[in-house]
């Protein structure tokens, strides 16, 4: 049996637990990770329908018929063509099934278009949401997956030390110019492709937590927030540094940048079995709290990090989440101070049995390297 | 008055026409589109609520505060915070709207985590998309649009010649390292970030339409699918040609290419103000038959392109548009002979008054530059 049946099996299983009739997934990460098929959200109807007995099948447009067969151990594909009525495949998928009446969790992404369209064929259905069932199984990586996501995790150290090997070079450059040689240098040390909108935010832009890039040219003292990660194996990498590249940086910059060092130091020491989610953020805040820029560390210490870049367990106040080995999120306290500047740093951390090992571990120092 | 806030008066205005009381956006293009303000969809509650009358509302993630008001004319934001209830805020906001019993029409692309939770704040609404008003709105491109449109065209067409211009150069690569390398000249020539995953699709990777890249070898003679662009000024590119990098093709690869290479012109020919969608996609595809590939040509013709790679209209049987000036779509028919070979050829075009004009230019033959 292929990992992906065997993850299909054990979603089957929660299905029946959770009193549900089926998952009814779309070109989704729960899609991969229990077919095989990996794809993006599209306008066209593409199904896997899994309920909590027998076979799962497809509804797939006909032109996936050969990457569909490729890609996954199932073996009911139910092919519809441009011009058709996707529903009607639909429909007939769920009388075989018996679902017409069922309780069906649809993917938490699923977009609008999809589910009203669901709701209105299937009008006596009711409906949750998948990450009922999948986000459990999911939270725990096997040994393959975090394989992977250590490959992940060099790759972003690799990347990071080089940009940062720019000094000079970097200064004058646009925020925007920096990103793409970011992403670059990610693909050509072997991502795949990146695992979000790679940020470089200089100055000013560094104190918008999730501010990309912009025409802003880096200047000699700016503080710069690089955030970035790419693929590997399907699991994505994730780290941030906040640096100098070159000269002297503002007045204040470098208490600010001890403040959340320590502050991510205190987080990813507190990371073992047992400890809760919530715990790991009261860490890291109780430092900058203290330091007196509890009021600008506007955002949650961290999140889980698999198949999707962000996703369970959440470092944050409330997420009773008992840490379990196999579990990955990041750790990324952060101090941002509108119109002056922003620092934030960040790493994976893996739970393991007696703590936690850091997928990331380029230097954390501001300093020009 | 703002470009965008003038398109959200006449969203306002068509709401009022279809009988609905609000548009429920979440981080879509739609919300760039009538906001300013352009984010990723993400887990968190961030919402852009326009109510028929009245002034819109951002409901966010107190993180995205100065974002927000850096972006978009929208001064109504309110916050909350990492740990608290966005649903009570929503909440709130209902009932200064008076939406509780409203109609209210959600993006299309919104989450079933957020459609779900809608439902349950505000059971007594009633559901629609908001493509009912957005899409006839959108699917007319102003000259500002039009000129992104160009300038991504115009980007996607240089890479094309550059990758191209590898020549033997490209033997022996990976259909990742391709795809990397055509990532990175988007990149170098301006591109903002690519519009979708990269396809390098080589000999029989190009029979699977959207197959993407894996670690299969470039050889001498493959017929190689080039499918690739870049956003420009927030547009985005695509592009597709069907190349041969050095030595000579399979038997039959060059017939193919022809008959594809004329539909494609007689699409393109056929697009003019008054002609519907559909006729566009007759045109390609009476060539192909006629050429007896009928059934190995299993997808649409095409797509509009806009804020989003895929929009309306969609060049297929049965989307009757009527074609008017500034509609800007995809022309890409493709013959696909499953174990052998691929072949896709797509241009951009907008209409103009008195026909079309391509928005890609570079060379369409399959044979090396």
């Amino acid at each position: 049996m292929s990992a992906f049946e065997d993850r299909t099996r054990r979603c089957q299983d929660r299905l029946a637990d959770a009193g549900a009739d089926a998952a009814v997934l779309f070109p989704s990460t729960n899609l991969f990770y229990a077919s095989g098929f990996r794809e993006e959200p599209m306008e066209r109807h593409l199904f896997l329908v899994i309920p909590s007995e027998g076979e799962p099948a497809f509804v797939a447009p006909e032109m996936y018929d050969e990457q569909i067969r490729d890609a996954s151990w199932v073996e009911d594909v139910r092919l519809w063509a441009d011009g058709e009525d996707p529903i009607a495949v639909v429909s007939d998928l769920a009388d075989e099934m018996d679902l017409r009446g069922g309780r069906l969790l649809v993917d938490d992404t699923m977009w609008a278009l999809f589910t009203q369209d669901l709701r209105e064929t299937l009008p006596d259905a009711t409906f949750g949401l998948a990450s009922e069932v999948f986000d459990d199984l999911r939270m725990r990586k096997d040994e393959t997956e975090l394989a992977a996501l250590r490959r992940a995790g060099q790759l972003a150290d690799e990347v990071s030390v080089e940009i940062r090997e720019l000094g000079e070079d970097a200064i004058g450059m646009t925020e925007t110019e920096l990103a793409a040689e970011i992403d670059r240098r990610l693909a050509e040390n072997g991502g795949e492709e990146v695992a979000f909108g790679t940020i470089a935010g200089s100055g000013p832009n560094g104190a918008k937590p999730h501010h990309r890039h912009d025409d802003r040219e880096i200047r000699r003292g700016d503080p710069v927030v690089l955030d970035f990660g790419a693929y590997a194996d399907d699991y994505p990498g994730d780290q941030t540094r906040t640096v100098v590249f070159a000269g002297d940086p503002p007045e204040g910059f470098a208490e600010v940048h001890e403040v959340v060092h320590e502050a991510q130091q205190a987080a990813v020491e507190a990371v073992e079995p047992g400890v809760r989610a919530e715990e790991i953020d009261r860490a890291a805040r109780e430092v900058i709290e203290d330091a007196g820029y509890g009021d600008r560390f506007v955002h949650r210490t961290g999140h889980g990090v698999g198949l999707d870049v962000h996703e369970d367990p959440y470092i944050v106040d409330g997420d009773e989440t008992e840490l379990e080995p196999g579990m990955v999120f990041s750790v990324e306290p952060g101090v941002y101070l509108p119109g002056e500047f922003g620092v934030r740093i960040e790493d994976l951390v893996a739970v393991t049995e007696s703590g936690c090992e850091r997928l990331n571990d380029s230097p954390r120092t501001w300093e020009p390297l």
